[in-house]
């Protein structure tokens, strides 16, 4: 029975070039047992907040002891950080720079350090691609059951950049938020937290635009209207039934938006 | 030896976001033992037709048993079923929309049910993303040894949409048919199913662009003109050697063919 | 424990199609227990020196044994064979079209056949897609175990293009290149082989553009000046810091490169 833990990839690399298949060759060299699921290589190239998005809106549909290797690093090769870290059952390795804390957010750090023994990295580092020089086989080598004592001296995350759920501002009736990501559909994704559905009376403004209807399922949106729903992920979206909401309301990741309630 | 089937995904929530990986988190941690292949990711949003194209032009590939997990659904979150099929020794799971369709017309159906069994699904069902809290848990469980008819009651599909293949009308020696996809070289794919080869004498037009000349392989075809051959499927296809012919026809998915045969 | 050795894809067929699944698919029917990793499907269509360059730049990162399949085959269907090369002690099923040369370069030719026996292809050959009906059940059985001997006679590469890094010409203290790639994040790949970093002395001519500086990190880059740096595959690239310096310098693949040293 195979019972390693799984890998799981997010990295800006994108699945045109050889990079992530370089990762993956590595992987296998070191941890032939070990299976690789892609969380997605599309992040935007140097994104770490939408990364940090992506990685929170799925880890925890992953199996415990899962390790997420997380390559969005536009620090690589310089002296910054790499972090390997147990909390919520799962191990997370990226570097430092804010990329984890959306999800460490609801989980509790167990074990945190600095990955800096080179005894688990390939005998040649290229200051590039770190993805394939030491992401890969320190993922393979814990995967493999090497303690994450092993790879380095205690540290923790340098920055609190990252919580993107906590930049939900208030002023009185109103929330300020912003768009934390885009998806495929085009749905607006923000960073507003429902922890139960959307009061019937609400307004949103997005843009010029002022979102009013609310809806459970797509097929309850009538025509082109934008509507609002809680999305998978608990967060509030902007969906258009069948249609591409962000470029209907020209939406882009960062763009502010206000809810009010009554 | 892993014997477990394999789960195939066909879906139109592209790589970029969680969407994916979260099917594939859900299955990993359900049937750790069981492999995931990808068909496509990349069906237009809620473009149904496509979808029953892709599955249909691949699924005989595949080992017995596989477990095909169709996720085109515009319907998601409404009272529409979800049905679990076995045909031709394999099993498929999709929206009651007419996904299978095409793939059912060469197919004996051996079982067909209505997946209502919550004790497969995810404790917390999302109204938007049942692929993630439906669809992957039940494909897992699948994989893992319960037999379909637990899963609900019996049900057959409700619609007869999907037939790509019964589309084709014919009036005299003129046949008229549609485009069924447009792959990613631009070759144009149409709902003309050629049981032998192309005759000498015929003549299709596309638009107001008539093609002539066929050919066995790319090859053979000349310069950038146009050429019609019987593709890997079966269909017929016209296609421009080392061009995009879609592009150069100004085809879309949908458009409408006529054959002419003397 | 699962030891097949693992087989990798590179092929110019896109993700969005059925194409690569169904490869994967005839893999799974024929050789349940192996592992199937994408090494790209995004080379250009028919871009056979892309491809070359892909194969070259991450083969070595692969566990011995690896099976790698390339099919970018302008002659798919037409009297070009197709060969299976072992070296290195990995095996290479590509069509003779000098996809392997680079690769080939750097590594001994132990064994070399052209792939001819129908008895470990599909029963039915498509003139158009024999990524499903050939090269797929090859290497299943070969990673079956069956030796390449067996797949047809003793045959070797038959053209000598796709040799990338020979083409860099000196003239004096001049030397002229070209443009490999360009990967996701712009990075322009040229075929500049380099043995040790750069020299501070040097200057690169792209199109009108000049590049006269050197780093070793991204971070070193100031602004959005284009610089050179050795990649991570040991070439010359150019670079601009979280920017695409392919689209700043307008480059393309294939376009010239000058390097002057001093």
């Amino acid at each position: 029975m195979n019972r390693r833990p799984l890998i799981a990839l997010l990295t800006d690399f994108g699945l045109g070039d050889q990079y992530v298949a370089s990762m993956k060759g590595v992987i296998g060299a070191i941890a032939p047992e070990t299976r690789v699921v892609d969380i997605s290589h599309a992040v935007l190239p140097q994104h770490v907040t939408q990364a940090a998005y992506l990685l929170w809106s799925c880890y925890r549909y992953f199996p415990p002891g899962t390790i997420f290797v997380c390559v969005v690093d536009p620090g690589v090769g310089t002296s910054r950080k790499v972090l390997c870290l147990e909390a919520g059952g799962y191990r997370f390795l990226a570097p430092d720079n804010g990329l984890l804390n959306m999800t460490l957010e609801s989980e509790r750090v167990s074990k945190s350090v600095s990955v800096e023994n080179v005894r688990y990295f390939l005998k040649s580092i290229s200051p590039t691609f770190q993805g394939r020089d030491l992401f890969a086989p320190v993922a393979a080598h814990l995967s493999n059951g090497i303690p994450a004592g092993r790879l380095g001296p205690r540290a923790t995350p340098s920055t609190r950049e990252g919580h993107l759920l906590e930049l939900v501002s208030r002023r009185g009736r109103s929330y300020k938020g912003a768009i934390l990501h885009i998806d495929h559909f085009g749905n607006i994704i923000t960073n507003f937290q429902m922890k139960m559905s959307l009061s019937r009376f609400f307004l949103l403004r997005i843009g010029r635009r002022i979102v009013r209807k609310s809806v459970r399922t797509y097929m309850e949106a009538a025509g082109r209207t934008p509507v609002a729903l809680v999305g998978s992920t608990g967060l509030l979206e902007i969906s258009v039934r069948n249609g591409n909401a962000a470029r209907i309301v020209h939406a882009r990741i960062g763009g502010r938006i206000t809810l009010s309630v009554s």
